[in-house]
């Protein structure tokens, strides 16, 4: 196992933490020189709150760092991020994202990429198959999250 | 004094009640249906906080929306929306922001054009003036808060 590998491990127990919470199960890990500063996952349910995905729940629980600081971070999520999370990775210059699946929902990648962020698509099957057991449970949660209108 | 100024006045007296609490002075308020359904403002200082920027703060306190609800909102924030903020607003697709100035911060504002989202500018001078005697005082404050490396 790579140290990339025991830092998503991180973030997959996150998610599972928000599943047992009755949450969506989205967890996240932020990493500054080679040391995890902070850990989140999705607290829409758990809190009401909507801009409390697990990336930004991440930044929030890590407290409050310098620019230079977060140059030197990586964040480590179990999904691929939304534009809300994509663009608190760019608003910080948080240069490395490591992405456990985006078959579920593929974020906003190319806006990620295009301002130089390094994308790390870990393609974990686990925590693939936990999301998408999640999604086909309640779907209107699932929309509600990503901001889809119901069908 | 057209329903949009009056709407921005609620976030100017956002940016002006963190300023007095020792805050970066940014405010907020979101706007459905004709109807305030809640306000914010940075919180930085005030929580240690680094994803509670005006328009997370409002979007937050409002509490949550379906996307259909989102879709008929207008987001009034002081200043022009960083990636963050831009990121939230897509999330959710609101169509619509008033935007107090742009002078001091100029965000993501082609993003949020390129991706169809109405943008009007007020030009707010009073808002701009409260901002940039901010940014004199505390620098080190105002580039953290938009992920500026340090002089």
């Amino acid at each position: 196992m790579n140290y990339d590998q025991i830092y998503l491990q991180a973030a997959i127990a996150q998610a599972k933490k928000s599943l047992r919470e009755g949450g969506i199960p989205i967890g996240a890990a932020l990493v500054i020189d080679n040391t995890i500063v902070g850990l989140g996952h999705n607290r829409r349910v758990q809190q009401d709150d909507p801009i409390l995905h697990a990336e930004t729940d991440c930044i929030r629980n890590a407290g409050r760092f310098t620019a230079a600081e977060y140059r030197r971070a990586t964040m480590f999520t179990t999904l691929s991020p939304c534009a809300m999370c994509s663009g608190t990775i760019l608003l910080y210059g948080i240069p490395r994202v490591v992405i456990g699946e985006n078959t579920n929902f593929r974020g906003s990648e190319d806006l990620l990429s295009s301002n130089g962020v390094e994308l790390v698509l870990a393609n974990n099957q686990e925590i693939e198959e936990v999301l998408r057991d999640f999604i086909q449970a309640r779907p209107e949660l699932w929309h509600e999250d990503i901001g889809v209108l119901d069908a």
